[in-house]
C-alpha cells in the first residue's frame, strides 16, 4: 500500500532542524543552509529557464529563510541568473553577513535596507520572477512592516512566484486561512511539507536531502525517493500527495 | 577562438582556497567542503549506478581531502548506495570528527583506524567500486604508511576507481611519472583541474561550482558552463581539453 507524505507542524519542522544539528545529526547550519539553498535554486531553475526569466528578485525575510534565500541566489548567479536581494530587514546572525558577503563578492546587487517599499516596487518592475524567501516554518501571524505592504506589491505584481517551505503570510498550518499570504506557481518545501500547503495546488518540489532513514521513520516523513544524485524531487498534483 | 581550460599548479589550487575562504570569498570550510563533497558523490553516481555497484568504498586521507571524502561518503549513502569508510589516520580538525559523526549517525561504517592493511583488504573484496579521497593538492612525495602499502592493494583489487582531484600518488603538478599512483577511470577536478593530470586519459568531470567570474578571470581558468543547475560538468576526451 502506498503511503502519504507526512505534513509537519510548526513544532515539529522545529524539532526536526534540532535533531539535524544535534549529536543525533551533527550537522552545521552552514551545511543545512547551503544545500536548502542549492536545492531553492535548483527548483526556480527547473520551472524559470535563465534564457526567458533572467532576473530574478530574490526576497529574504530576517530568520533562517532569509539565509536560505541568500544561498540561493547566489547559486542562482552561478547558474547564470542576475539576481537582485530584497532584504529589508538584515538578520544579526554571524552566518547572514557571511552569506551575504558571499553575494556582494559575486556582484549580486543588494537593495538599500529600508521600510519604504518604493525601492522594492521599482525592482519588481525590473524583475522576470520572484523567490519569495520571506517567511519560514517559525513564521507567526501577523506580517509585520514592512511585509504587510510587500506582500500585496508582490502579488499585484504578476510575476510568477516560487516560495521557499511556506508561502509567505501563510499560517504554518492552518495555510492562506485569512487570505493575506501570496499565490505562488510552485513551492519548495524543505525537509518535508508542512501542514498548511496541504491544498496547495501548484507545482510542488521537496528539497532537503539530508534527513536520515532514522529521523524519516520517527517522524512517520514517508519521504519520496529522489531521482538519482539530484538534490530535489517534484512531488504529483493530484493533491493527495500519493507516492 | 576556443580557449584551453587552466591548469593549476600545487601553489595555485592553495592560493584559490584561501581566497575562496578569505575576505575576497567569504565562504566557509563547511560550505564548500558540502558542495566538493556533494560533486564527488554525483560523478560517481553519474558513472556507476547504484544497481549495479551499491558497494562503495571511500578511502579518506587525513586532510581536507578526506573531509570531500566523508561528504561523499553521507551523499551517497543519502543516494541509496551502501558506502563503507577507510580512514587509517583521521585527521584531527574538528569538521573531520562532524562529518564522521553525521556518516556514523546514518550507519555508514568506518572500517577501524589501523595501519594494518588487512582490514583494507579485506573490505576492498566486498566492494563494487572505490572512491579514492586519499591525497590532494597539498600532497608532497614520498608515500607514507599506511598508504604506501594500501595504494598498490586499491589497484590489484581490480575495482574501477574515482579519484578527488588529484590520483592518489600522483604529483600534483609531474603526475604519475614515478609510476606509485593509482589509475583511476574517473577523475572529479576541484574547481580547476592541476597540472599532474593534463595527460589523464579517463572520463573527467570538473566539480566546485563556486569559483566567481572575478577568480576565475584573475587565475585564468577558462573554465567550462556547467549545464542547468548541475554542480559538475565533464570535460571533453580529446586531451587537448578545449572547450
Amino acid at each position: 500500500m502506498s503511503k502519504s507524505i507526512g505534513y509537519l507542524t510548526a513544532k515539529l519542522a522545529q524539532q526536526i532542524d534540532e535533531e539535524l544539528m544535534s549529536t543525533a545529526g551533527a550537522f552545521s547550519l552552514d551545511q543545512l543552509m547551503e544545500l536548502a539553498g542549492l536545492a531553492c535554486a535548483q527548483t526556480l531553475e527547473r520551472v524559470y529557464k535563465k534564457e526567458k526569466y533572467p532576473r530574478v528578485l530574490v526576497c529574504c525575510g530576517p530568520g533562517n529563510q532569509g539565509g536560505d534565500g541568500l544561498v540561493a541566489a547566489r547559486h542562482l548567479g552561478m547558474f547564470g541568473y542576475q539576481p537582485t536581494i530584497w532584504m529589508p530587514k538584515p538578520g544579526s546572525k554571524d552566518i547572514y553577513k557571511r552569506l551575504q558577503a558571499q553575494c556582494t563578492n559575486m556582484k549580486i546587487s543588494t537593495l538599500p535596507p529600508s521600510s519604504d517599499v518604493s525601492t522594492l516596487r521599482d525592482a519588481l518592475a525590473r524583475s522576470d520572477v520572484i523567490l519569495d524567501a520571506i517567511f519560514g516554518f517559525s513564521f507567526k501571524p501577523p506580517v509585520r512592516p514592512p511585509f504587510d505592504e510587500a506582500l500585496p506589491l508582490l502579488t499585484k505584481s504578476g510575476l510568477p512566484i516560487v516560495s521557499v517551505d511556506i508561502p509567505s503570510g501563510w499560517d504554518v498550518e492552518k495555510g492562506n486561512a485569512e487570505g493575506v499570504g501570496l499565490n505562488p506557481d510552485v513551492l519548495i518545501s524543505l525537509t518535508a511539507p508542512k501542514e498548511g500547503v496541504r491544498e496547495f495546488q501548484g507545482r510542488h518540489l521537496l528539497g532537503g536531502r539530508f534527513v536520515t532513514k532514522a529521523l524519516e521513520e520517527k517522524f512517520s516523513l514517508n519521504l519520496p525517493e529522489y531521482p538519482g544524485s539530484d538534490q530535489i524531487v517534484e512531488l504529483p498534483r493530484d493533491g493527495s500527495q500519493k507516492l
